[in-house]
C-alpha cells in the first residue's frame, strides 16, 4: 500500500516530509516502483500511460484545480481533484484583480502609459457594473463574495441553479437572460463537453454592447477568433485571459498585441505542496475507512 | 443667501437639479454673481482669487477628496472637504486593484506580454504579503477591510494611533518598526507639511528589500528620483502610482517607461455630482442650524 507521486522534485520533497510524519509510504516517480501491486494511489498532473500496470489502484489524485487533462480511468478507480483552499483563494485573487482592471479601464490606461499620455476618463462606481459569473463552484462563490463586498451587483449561472446568498442565480435554461444583464462576464466553469467552445460569437452576442470578459476557466472554452471579431465590432470592450487555447499562447498570437486584451500565462493558482500532501493523506484515510473521499469527481458530470 | 458653484457644466446641471428640488438658490460661475453679498458658500476645486469680494461667506467646500489645493481662507470661513461615500469607495477599488497587481507581479507579466512571452513565476498566497497602510482615515480603513478579507495581514500607521478592528496600528513614534514589517506599502495619507516629501530614500530604506509601493495619496509626498534609485538598487521591486509630482507627469518622464512602474493619471476617484450636491445642501443646513458641519477640516491639522 503506497502512493506513487509523479511531480517535480521540489513538490516531492514537501510530500515526502508529510508522508514520513504520517508514517505512510510514498514513492516518487515510476522508475522507483519495484512492486506495482503495492501502488494503491497515484498523485499526478498526467497519469502514467499504462495504468493496467497497477492492479490494486484505488484512486488517482489530480495535482491541479482541474481534471480535464485526465484520461478515462479503469473501473473502480476514483478520480479525485486537488482540494486545497490556497488554490481557490489564489484564483479568487487573480479574478478580483482582473475584474477591477477591466472595470477601471486598465487596458486603456496601460496603452496610454506606453505613450506617456496623462489623460483621465470618467470613473465608474462598481455599483454600475453588473458582474456575471459562469460556474458557481467553490471559486465562483469566493469571487461573488469578494466582488459583492466591493459593491458590484453579482449574478451567477450554474447548472444546478442552487441558491447562493447575495447572488442572483440563473439556471442553464435562462442563459440568454443572464448574459443580457452582464456587463462583466467571469468564466470559472470547468472544462466539460458542454463548456468546450461555449464562448463563441453567438454566446458573446447575447452580452450588452461593450461588455468585458475575464477568462479564468479553461482555454478551450473560448473561441479566440470569435473574441477578436467581437472586439473589432465593439461587442466586447476588453478582456483578461489567464487561460488560452493553445497554451502556451504562441509568441506571434494577435492577443498578445491587442491593447484591449491582457494575457497572463495560466498563473491563477499554483498548488501548495503542503496542502496537496495533506489532502492526499486525507484521501488515503477516507479510502481505508470506506467513507466519502474528499474531492472525488463525478466523472459523468466532469467536475 | 446662495451657494456659488465653480465647476464644469455637467456637474452644474446635476447640482442645479438638486438645489431646485430643495428650494435653495444656486449660482453657477462667478460671472453670474450680481450681488456678492448674497453668496454665503462657495463650492469649487480652486476658489476665486479675490475672496474678499464675498463679505458674507461662511464656507468653502472642496469639490474633491483633498483640501491641499486650498489657499488660506478669511477668518470665520469654514473649510469643508467633499463628503461622498462614492469617492472613498472608488479610491478603495483602485487601491485594491493596484495592491493585487503588484502582489501578483503584473508589471512583470505585462512586460512579458509585450514580448509575447508565456512564462509563469511562483504564485504567492496573500497571507505571505504584509500590507502596511500610511494613513488610516476613512479610505485607509476601507482598504484595510478589503485586503484583510482577501487574506493579507494588514497594519496601519496613523498619527492618532487609534485602534482599528483587525488591523495592527502603529503610531508615528513606531514608523521604522512599521516600515520594517511592510512588504507592500500603501500611501493614503493627506498632503500636509509633515507628509510633503516624506517618502524619500531614507524612508524607503526602512522597508524590507524588494518591497512594493502603491501611491494613492498626493504626488508631492513621494520623491520620484529616490523611488528610481530604490528600483535600481532593488530596495523596491515595483510601484503603482496614481498621483505624481508634477501632474500631469511629462510625456518623457522615466516613470512611464520603467517596466517596474505603472502610472495612472490620478483616476482614483471622481466626485459623483449628485452626492456632492447633497453634501453641499447638508453643509448649508448645518450652518443654518448652528450644528457641526459635515466634512469641516481642522485647518491646523490639514485634514
Amino acid at each position: 500500500m503506497a502512493l506513487l507521486l509523479i511531480s517535480p522534485k521540489a513538490r516531492a520533497d514537501a510530500w515526502a516530509e508529510a508522508f514520513d510524519a504520517a508514517g505512510r509510504p510514498l514513492i516518487w516517480g515510476e522508475a522507483q516502483v519495484r512492486d506495482p501491486a503495492a501502488i494503491t494511489e497515484i498523485a499526478c498532473w498526467k497519469p502514467p500511460e499504462d495504468m493496467a500496470r497497477y492492479p490494486n489502484l484505488r484512486a488517482v489524485i489530480s495535482a491541479g484545480a482541474g481534471v480535464d487533462q485526465m484520461p478515462a480511468l479503469p473501473p473502480g478507480v476514483a478520480l479525485v481533484r486537488a482540494v486545497a483552499p490556497g488554490i481557490e483563494e489564489m484564483v479568487r485573487d487573480w479574478v478580483v484583480m482582473a475584474s477591477l482592471m477591466l472595470h477601471r479601464d486598465m487596458p486603456r490606461y496601460l496603452a496610454q502609459a506606453g505613450a506617456g499620455a496623462w489623460k483621465g476618463h470618467p470613473v465608474a462606481q462598481s455599483a454600475t457594473c453588473r458582474v456575471g459569473i459562469l460556474g458557481m463552484g467553490r471559486i465562483g462563490r469566493l469571487v461573488a463574495q469578494s466582488l459583492g463586498t466591493l459593491g458590484f451587483p453579482v449574478a451567477g449561472l450554474s447548472r444546478s441553479g442552487q441558491a447562493v446568498a447575495g447572488v442572483q442565480i440563473f439556471d442553464a435554461s435562462r442563459q440568454a437572460e443572464f448574459l443580457a444583464q452582464t456587463d462583466l462576464l467571469i468564466c470559472l466553469a470547468p472544462l466539460t463537453e458542454e463548456t468546450r467552445g461555449m464562448i463563441d460569437a453567438d454566446f458573446l452576442s447575447h452580452l450588452p454592447v461593450g461588455a468585458k470578459l475575464v477568462q479564468a476557466g479553461r482555454g478551450a472554452q473560448l473561441v479566440l477568433d470569435d473574441l477578436r471579431a467581437a472586439l473589432e465590432n465593439g461587442q466586447i470592450a476588453s478582456a483578461m485571459l489567464d487561460v488560452t487555447d493553445p497554451e502556451p499562447l504562441p509568441e506571434t498570437h494577435w492577443a498578445w498585441r491587442d491593447p484591449r486584451v491582457i494575457v497572463t500565462p495560466h498563473i491563477g493558482a499554483e498548488t501548495n505542496a503542503q496542502e496537496g500532501a495533506r489532502h492526499a493523506l486525507d484521501v488515503i484515510a477516507a479510502l481505508e475507512a470506506g467513507i466519502d473521499v474528499p474531492g472525488q469527481v463525478d466523472r459523468q458530470r466532469g467536475y
